[in-house]
């Protein structure tokens, strides 16, 4: 490409669009498409095996995060790591993915080239292919950004059996690691802070993680969500709100980043409610927890993984609450809004 | 909602979050959606017959129209329309939609709920379910915008059997309409020009069009598209440089609009690179032609349809050409770049 910046005209439709599909974002993915064959879709062949026959898991994200690059990863990453991960917590393997972009005018060509570089080598470990994809260009308004929408398309993991409907008391809540990296990487790089230089986001495929657990534990595993925006405590609310069950995690039991915690005591903001890219929260049987644990663990990602907690019964006002190191519980609410926005 | 706004915390994943969702957009879109099942993913039944077994067609764009209502359309009825069209021209019955949200800050409640509703019509009306999404806030920087990405599923038309490779010399090229009434509409509501005030964007759904088309003709359709950005002039310009053929057309056999017409005139356009969003190129057999006329002519949006032109041999520099009503030849090249941005 001769430019260095996006330009109004590479939205057009027209040649400096094609160029740009062709020099830049092809080459970035990694996608070995045959150029002349784009089209305004794609095929998708579905496996006949009887477990995903018949069922197609589909999902979609926007991501909007920034600065576009942050400690441990970037919004190319974070874009297909976030829709392999709600593929994966929906008990489903990747089959396919669309990636829709909208840039604005000025973005530096190098750093596009680079994020979706970034993009194309997570979905290619992943075993995944960006099959279809759009590109648009918006006016410049201020810091060139870009908007990346990811859309999974997935079918079915063979021994899934998951819903919230399945809860019973006693069940067990596990994490798979501390809290809190993505959300306060993405901060701390924001606001231009040098503390907590060492942490970096979580961002991650949860793919395999699901992978293990749904394959060796069935229908011990009951449900599973990645705590992104809003963090545990949304996570649980919601969890709460749809089963009418109280939750109970114990704070002692939770992993813990020093890093993180430092980062979050200093921008006065609650662990429980910060965002995260790569932690797996799995409710199970009790009897399975202990071997869900270890499963875990077995992943550099979830080497911290820990049972935090257990599902409560049916009540007319449900709580999700925590007991405390000092012995107390507090109550676990469902954060009514952030303030600081483009966090993923 | 008690507010009137967006605001960032809209955004947080958290209460805020879930009041947009459940009190503004998911009654908008109309889709009778249980609140307590709404997940990061859904399920899709997919069809068991010979025809659409094992296949899954995926389609993705973004919006990106400023203004956002224009006349004729908005970009609620723009994104559902776009996706459905893009399914059409794939030979694609629409299975599934998704739908993802970028609102800035600022951008009115009431504006969205309207355009969001136009979007559930539009879908209610083609038979598609909107079954996921996200909702994602980003910061004001002008005056408030929105993104909406749709992704679709489709599963392939029983008859379909489309494809650039099928093409062959004196195949026919077909037009369900006359061009640029989309583009124009939108820039001149941009501008503010009080011209051509009975322009209106020809937004619509194709897939009636395309599924009579494919259901009476079968094989003898070998190839759809719907001329949007860049329009009927990158159309034919990727498929004559996909498939190393000629092409041409008779500007006499093209259907006019007399408000496109003058109001091209009047912005120094040419209507042949304006964007459309409900306009159906076709290629057909040549002695299919005259049926596919008829077919399309039954429906009230393609009561112009016209056979234009023709598919012409493989050659080493080939040329899509236009034989004008004045009896000469000019050459259809593909645009390079539109200033414009946000047409669609």
């Amino acid at each position: 490409m001769k430019e260095k910046e996006i330009r109004l005209a590479h939205g057009g439709g027209g040649q400096l669009t094609n160029e740009l599909i062709h020099q830049v974002i092809l080459p970035a993915l990694g996608g070995g498409q045959d150029p002349k064959r784009l089209s305004d879709s794609a095929t998708v062949a579905w496996p006949d095996q009887p477990a995903g026959g018949g069922k197609v898991v589909f999902t979609t994200d926007s991501f909007v995060v920034w600065p576009l690059e942050f400690p441990g990863a970037d919004i190319g990453k974070l874009a297909v790591c976030g829709t392999l991960n709600d593929l994966a917590v929906s008990g489903a393997h990747p089959a396919a993915m669309s990636m829709a972009l909208v840039l604005e005018e000025g973005l530096s060509i190098e750093l596009l080239a680079r994020v979706l570089a970034s993009a194309g080598k997570e979905a290619l470990q992943a075993g995944v292919r960006i099959l279809t994809g759009d590109t648009k260009v918006v006016e410049r308004r201020g810091e060139p950004g870009l908007v990346i929408n990811t859309t999974g398309l997935g079918y079915p993991m063979p021994r899934a059996k998951l819903g919230f409907d399945r809860l019973e008391e006693g069940d067990r809540v596990l994490l798979s690691g501390p809290l809190g990296q993505h959300g306060l990487a993405v901060m701390i790089r924001r606001k231009g802070l040098s503390i907590a230089s060492t942490l970096q986001s979580d961002c991650a495929n949860l793919q395999p993680l699901a992978a293990e657990l749904v394959s060796k534990l069935g229908p011990a595993v009951k449900w599973m969500r990645d705590p992104t925006r809003g963090g545990l405590a949304a996570t649980l609310a919601e969890l709460s709100d749809a089963t009418g069950r109280s939750i109970e995690i114990a704070q002692q039991a939770m992993p813990v980043d020093p890093a993180a915690l430092s980062a979050a005591e200093f921008l006065g903001l609650d662990l429980l409610s910060v965002a995260n890219e790569g932690k797996l929260v799995a409710v199970v049987k009790a009897e399975a927890s202990a071997q869900a644990v270890k499963i875990l663990r077995q992943f550099p990602i979830a080497r911290q993984a820990a049972d935090i907690g257990q599902i409560g019964p049916v009540g007319e006002l449900p709580l999700v609450e925590m007991l405390t190191r000092a012995g107390g519980r507090r109550i676990v609410q469902m954060p009514y809004g952030e303030e600081l926005p483009r966090i993923c």
